[in-house]
């Protein structure tokens, strides 16, 4: 279990809590910082597991669990062409070394993938009910599946899925502001709230 | 750079978001975990970097961080009697190795550690001012402190001390509700408002 | 259009923005002072209007309601015993004197009613649907039903019915948290979250 | 004590809880509609009260207090020709009988106005404290001072002012998100945090 630190770029950066501008992305559709640590958090995860992040975006969620999981596989799920382009650039960046990249859309390309113990999704593409049939059919019991909503919707849905399909659901709300640190006045300015919801099956 | 997982208790829990009931703590004083994990981002850690846990408390954060900094060293500083032995054995039973505890106040006892890249105050004793003085003293340009405040006092007080100083600073409110796993209705209930304000030595 | 003051203990209140403790209520389960005056806002009353109080509790709406109806009607809606003992105390005590107590349980009592132009649904013991379907046959287009959710299940529930029977829907999620007056620092508390669910008929 | 509602366009509007969009104002600097009528409740008015509201803006608190005060009177106070021109509109639009405007800056301006029961602070133009102190001046014992802060800095000016004049003081933080009523699906948006102190003078 050997974890070098030979990428001098990576090694000017946290081990953890990334500022969101190190990372390339699509304009202001990242998962904002504080959120994507509470969802690491919440995905539990332990140094030799196996992680899906579907619709992985600009690559942060599965950067971050890169250097959780010293031991452990992250597939990085990205079907959008201008996400790719910077997921690609990220994963280089951060010498992620034991993330792959996935280019498809969920559900379809899941098959070919090794059973996860943990799933993240970021980013459904108007499926979400059939990536969470399939991703229920891989997910062994007492395996988690974290989603983040900021629409009603997907955390209605979501939680409909889950009762449904009997797993134990925790619904987090997050109300964030920040102040920035450039400026002469503090002024409090908010984020959009998230719901990190995180079912475990049973 | 070698990290060992010998302990077979520390492996059946995740490397990052440890439950805050997988710690022992005097009742409802502890960080609650979505707050322990943003606090943990907002410090920036590197691998090698000393950091001071001023007011340790549980340990929670000394914890967390021990595991993000293989090759650092943390120093876990509390007074009180009660916490001191749940931090102990906190400690012990997370196999926390780089983490040194430290019995006694702040700032006094600051003296004779050596000096942090990155400092916590998760308590003050009411001595906040003077601690952040003594900080100030031994903290290089650049170098971190990360305070969580629940109070408009302590908010006010840090963000006062930072301005006098010169420090950036950023403040983030978070205000976070849950719903309870094991309950048929879920019912969101609020933590108490946490403002989590870093200041960087400029 | 007239309105009188000759109520002496009602003069000394404020006109709106009752406070908590004014009222006599079931220990905890009032509505709070900040949502209850959104939620007046939300049902946008006009002075001849009638409206329909669901699960009336302490009363606290019906009589700021009353207070901005000066020849509207207001039907308050209860049938716990503890409640309607406060509830009728409460009215009067402030002196609501187009208040009509309702007791019984909603939806079977709202057939003697007039039709509304406004209702408010606090609490629906159980029968949430069932209400929301006979208000619905009562109530004509451009009117208003509003409902303050605490609970996920209860925030899907109204959403659905409302998407459903076409309705026009704002969630306002109020987090709210305030330090006491009478402490010596000031600690922010929170209070839980809620969300208030208004809908117009198309 | 008679309200009368000659004005058709008044009559068409609530009574309490104008939307935000009935308001002609200067884009995005209005006081939201959830704020307003939380500020509006911690202003306690009575019937026949006289409330200064320095900093008017686009006059909504101005407004929806003189229906609240229909024995009151009510001093709207703006200096900004922009905010001015929007201000006398709206005044003339809701019928605001009982609105005096006074054009002119705080606290110069105030010397020739009546003593106030309440007042609201919405704008200070860099000159608050001078403003906390001539309004205390005026101010009887019991008499409130409600300030909305969206900066750090003003939460802090105005706390330590409170504090040094001994007043008791309240402060609540509102976190609001709301939904669109006009869009497919339902995503939260948050506003900005506010704060809002009261301080009653001891």
């Amino acid at each position: 279990l050997i974890r070098e630190y030979e990428d001098e770029e990576r090694q000017s950066l946290p081990a953890f809590g990334i500022p969101d501008d190190q990372f390339l992305s699509v304009k202001k559709t990242m998962t904002r910082e504080e959120v994507r640590v509470v969802t690491l958090a919440k995905l539990r995860l332990r140094h030799d597991m196996c992680l899906w992040d579907i619709g992985a975006g600009s690559g942060s969620i599965s950067i971050e669990a890169d250097y959780l999981l010293p031991q452990g596989r992250v597939f990085a799920i990205e079907r959008n062409d201008e996400s790719l382009g910077f997921l690609r650039e990220n994963l280089r960046r951060f010498n992620a070394r034991n993330v792959t990249l996935v280019t498809g859309s969920a559900p379809d390309c899941l098959d070919a993938l090794p059973d996860p113990d943990r799933v993240f999704i970021g980013g459904s593409g108007g499926h979400l009910w059939e990536i969470l049939e399939q991703v229920d059919q891989r997910l062994a019991i007492g395996g988690l599946i974290v989603l983040n909503a900021v629409t009603l919707d997907t955390l209605t849905a979501t939680n409909d899925y889950f009762d449904n399909a009997g797993y134990q659901v925790e619904v987090v709300a997050l109300n964030i502001a920040r102040t920035r640190p450039d400026t002469n006045y503090k002024m409090f300015e908010a984020y959009n709230p998230v719901y990190i919801i995180t079912g475990m099956k049973q």
